[in-house]
């Protein structure tokens, strides 16, 4: 036995293996995954794996290494969160996105700070030693809503799109916000003086952080857009040139302490039209599919190891700070919602409603993110507490949180998302009331978000269709590719109902078929139903033509019998199985 | 900047896009990879690596780690190998594969081992000092067929089946013959005396690693048809579990000191007819794709790292050992193939040609497993001059070999591979004729292929599906998936072809829609084409039911208007659009 040598990626597998089993076992269920959500099963998982692994060792479970999951586990779900990004909600609902994004999370940022450094000013709790700054670092890991955490939720409710998008965005481009924040305060934490420069030149960082994630995004994509343009003879590779690419892209602004979850949703967002145009078909299927997989995977992962990084001796408990942080975030949330979309919606006509509000407030979910930056902290006397009071954050959240918010959308009447796609007639009309609106910007020589994408669109057609696209000149429109899709589609159902008919029965046939097997071969030969299918084949394709035209004549040549009739009648008898 | 951070996962991703891109630029000149196998061409841009890094370091670029290869590298190409192997010809030559593979590569091992030894004693040459268990070591590692290099060359220059899998198949088990005989080997140089026992301990071996191999890849076969028996409500985790399990194979084969390479391929086609059965559709096609897209990029990195490694100072030359090792891995390979062929042609119908003998004797290409091999040797001083014969010799044979043996092929007009797949019509009979044989073996009493082939099924049929499938009751034949995947493929070239046609034309429409644009929105728009075919579109599917048809009436409902009729009309306008 040489278990040395391939323990790595044994375990690596076997880990894999556990998350993917309990994946299927909670849906071997169906009344399980209804009420209870996935993430808090599969932390319960870890927790049990965690207790188990405790109890025959005798020491704490290794926790989850932040560098695996920033480096391996996060970029994932980001990618396949950034690829399948609704991207017109999206940019309609940019600038309220940003604002919760930046704004609520800096406000729940010191809020949080603040009023737990207020608590440790009480004596009775002993937390004296926790100065101002600690709690400053600590707000700024606690504050940010954990993408992974909200996708997970909010798959399962099917709330309005745009709530979700609202939710789900702030939840992304808070990182660079929160990775500005909390370099600040842990290199202030290290400086014996902190001077105002400082100060303001993290606010200035924050614009590089964010902007520079933008831009090592948007220049990978297009890289990997205008790959894609040469792939035409080895299709085979096309599908890993959109991971490669969004990877390096994540990597890249890791490396120069830009946001990489901003830089990996730039990327995708930024090579989707122009990727999807130039691979084939079978090519993006795998691309969505096996990105659908792995962020599954991850997303499992990550909540397993969760579970099980929470048992063990990490934590400090003390009560009062846990408690305090609990209520601090629930608080200054649901303020920070309230209060910053009573601006929004003072400049919107398409408001969001009081109900809307509830459920942004009460779906800010914590989650893996926190967890991994408060093992990054640097160690001090205190760190087991921050952990302790992260741990209990999230477990609310995902557990308390996660499960009631179900039930309060139906009791709320949430408005939903509506279950149908848009039909072809809806998409036209979107489509002419954009144009019209754009038109409307330009006279009135109003700056508006249609006259921007206007001209994003104008650009594009211009410019980058051609140096991006393989086959720039001849751009179909998305109407045309989705009465394609629909023709294809029903083609497909065609020739399946075709099948599936009924056609005559040949009972003197199958029966001196049947009479001529041997009983002793009678199990080894295909069933009867098989047997029906096949003659159900042949004799809806033996067409009458090739019976009444004579085999050889002098007049004409052998098949030249009317290719057009010929059609005609597959036709009509395909139609008859209907 | 922080590098370390990022390091490992940055560094892997970009020799993985190097690999990618190598192959894009190889594709882009379509007259290159016609004349030089891609194999080749890679090892070149290796080569040029290495030397860059050489030149820019001034020190020997990294070999590849053997671990890599064993663990990381090799897997995928293998699994791909076993799950696209076609199993009829291969379970229909098993006997002449095992043949070559056991016999032959023992073969091999000796005679190149024991004239190796020869040499050594010629006092001009200054080897006396290499005993005759390293020459036999040598001729262990060099001896076996390296199955990425023959899969490169024999992809490219399409041979008919028999031959190619005779090759390919003996470069895959005789895997197993390599693994016992080298580590028989290695550990005699590390035993003082060597008994009797311990020969026939490393013959018992043989069977233990080989058929150890064969039962662990079966049993993680079964288990992987098993689980995607419950991944009906998750399909988009279904993919996962095929290479999971088959992975988790080869490492627990490794584990136990088996063959890895047997288990992996035991496991792909005990698992393939089950999962298949049980997956989607969709996450058939990411497995097929994602699984040559990871085979296709291994065998880049594998050879790229092979010119790589070439590089450097690990090698001591001295000439007529290497030009030797040389002259006897092709004489004694010519005379194993005749001598062994002789036999088998003797028991045998249907014989192998003498133009086939060549190519079997000439494609014996080493590759990277022989190459890992020899870095894993235990440190020895002339263990550089082990690794120079072993590069020249795999350099020789890629390079010389590889480049000649599509003209050879040409030369002797060797059979070719048919170009299009069987007919409905000889499947039936080729299914027929099976029956027939099995008949007459099971009559005349002889245990032949057709029998145990036969038996295979039954038990197939009678245990393994019901617990392997989900659906179990309905199996399918396999021609009427033929024909249903026949009939789905035409439907949508009958809707594509649809689309295709041209409909009647509506100037006064076209026109007027014209004169309607702005000059100044005229970019904007959509080009006339794409407007050409929604006319089209329209045009087709306005049907003139809708028109004929009273919208309200008392006596019948909206929408009642026969459905039949309408779905004939649609076939029929579609079938005039033909």
């Amino acid at each position: 036995l040489d278990y040395q040598h391939v323990q790595v990626p044994f375990e690596i597998t076997l880990w894999i293996m556990l998350a993917s089993l309990a994946k299927i076992g909670f849906h071997l269920y169906n009344k399980l995954p209804s009420v209870v959500p996935e993430s808090c099963l599969l932390i319960f998982v870890g927790l049990i794996m965690g207790g188990i692994i405790y109890g025959l060792n005798d020491r704490s479970p290794p926790v989850m290494d932040s560098d695996i999951f920033f480096l391996y586990l996060l970029p994932p779900i980001v990618l396949d969160a950034g690829y399948f990004m609704p991207s017109r909600p999206f940019f309609e609902n940019i600038g309220t996105i940003l604002l919760y994004a930046v704004v609520g999370t800096i406000w729940n940022v010191f809020g949080i700070g603040f009023s737990l450094y207020g608590i440790c000013q009480v004596k009775a709790f002993r937390l004296q030693d926790v100065s101002l700054l600690h709690n400053l670092l600590f707000g700024s890991l606690i504050a940010a809503v954990d993408p992974v955490a909200v996708l997970a939720v909010f798959e399962e409710i099917h709330v309005n799109e745009k709530l979700h998008i609202l939710v789900f965005g702030e939840s992304l481009l808070n990182d660079a916000v929160t990775v500005v924040l909390y370099k600040l305060f842990r290199s202030f934490c290290e400086m014996p003086t902190i001077k105002s420069v400082d100060v303001f030149a993290g606010v200035g960082k924050f614009f590089v952080v964010g902007l520079g994630g933008v831009l090592v995004g948007l220049s990978f994509g297009f890289t990997a857009a205008f790959t894609t343009r040469f792939t035409k003879d080895i299709r085979v590779i096309e599908p890993l040139f959109v991971f490669l690419y969004s990877y390096l892209s994540y990597l890249t602004a890791e490396m120069f302490h830009l946001s990489g979850i901003v830089a990996i949703i730039s990327c995708a967002m930024g090579m989707k039209r122009y990727v999807e145009a130039n691979i084939s078909l079978k090519s993006h299927t795998t691309v969505k599919y096996f990105m659908k997989m792995w962020s599954s995977v991850s997303d499992t992962l990550i909540f397993i190891f969760l579970g099980v990084s929470t048992i063990g001796e990490n934590h400090e408990w003390n009560w009062p700070y846990i408690c305090f942080t609990v209520i601090f975030c629930l608080i200054w949330r649901a303020l920070g919602v309230l209060v910053l979309t009573f601006f929004v919606n003072r400049f919107h006509v398409n408001t969001i409603t009081s109900k809307d509000q509830f459920i942004i407030a009460y779906g800010g979910l914590r989650g893996a993110i926190c967890f991994s930056l408060v093992f990054l902290l640097p160690d001090f006397h205190r760190k087991k507490l921050f952990i302790a009071a992260t741990t209990v954050v999230i477990l609310f959240t995902v557990f308390i949180q996660g499960m009631t918010i179900r039930p309060l959308v139906d009791l709320l009447a949430v408005k939903r998302k509506r279950e149908s796609a848009p039909t072809v007639g809806e998409q036209i009309h979107i489509r002419f009331l954009d144009h019209l609106l754009a038109g409307i910007e330009d006279i009135s020589g109003h700056w508006g978000q249609y006259y921007w994408k206007d001209k994003l669109e104008y650009f594009n057609s211009k410019y980058l269709q051609k140096i991006l696209l393989r086959e720039y000149d001849q751009p179909k429109s998305s109407i045309v590719l989705l009465y394609e899709k629909l023709e294809r589609k029903h083609a497909i159902e065609l020739a399946q109902a075709g099948q599936l008919g009924h056609g005559p029965a040949h009972p003197s046939f199958l029966s001196s078929d049947r009479a001529a097997r041997t009983d002793q071969k009678l199990e080894d030969t295909p069933n009867p139903d098989v047997l029906d299918n096949m003659q159900e084949i042949l004799a809806r394709n033996l067409y009458r033509i090739r019976r009444t035209g004579p085999a050889y004549n002098r007049h004409t040549l052998p098949g030249d019998s009317e290719p057009t009739e010929r059609a005609e009648q597959i036709l009509i008898l395909r139609h008859k199985n209907l």
